[in-house]
């Protein structure tokens, strides 16, 4: 299968889930997983998650502008480059985002 | 040494050398060295820098905002997420970038 479509499909997957239902993302983390936010690093799925819904924002639709992916290296796995516009619910504005997704390999 | 630091200073060293002098770039890729540049992949240090060299502007200037890096995975390496201005000669107003840099595992 297409790597680029893999990764593709797993953007897609990743944000429609932010948006209806942020808990769920504990199941796209492992428990080795890192997210850096803003800055501050968590470890861990639950952690992450935790922080992802306690966002100050409750309603939000990601709208996906580039979704850029590389190998990362020789073990496997994938960069996954996104951008796009985050629009908040009661905000007028879209916010401009960009995300780094590191995939472990898969088979 | 705290990888932080070291992951800021070479974010440092890449960009100053991309606005000073662009081929010297290619002391900082290898020949597995991978770019995606806007869905463009392009693959070792010569075709890398021979891109870079080669885009639609020559006098520019980086200002970094945000440098956010962690571990990217147990083999090693770092992941460096960097953002900011990019100010083109002669254009009024900066470009808004984003660059993910993938850093090898060092010692």
């Amino acid at each position: 299968m297409d790597p680029d479509a893999v990764a593709k499909a797993f953007v897609d997957h990743y944000y429609s889930t932010f948006d209806a239902n942020r808990a769920g993302l504990a199941s796209l983390y492992q428990e080795g997983s890192m997210l850096t936010f803003e800055g501050e690093k968590i470890l861990g799925s639950q952690n992450i998650v935790t922080k992802l819904t306690n966002l100050p924002f409750q309603q939000c639709q990601h709208r996906i502008t580039t979704v850029d992916c590389q190998p990362s290296g020789p073990a496997g796995g994938m960069l996954v480059f996104v951008s796009g516009n985050l629009q908040l619910g009661g905000e007028q504005h879209a916010l401009k985002f960009s995300q780094l997704l590191l995939l472990p390999c898969w088979s």
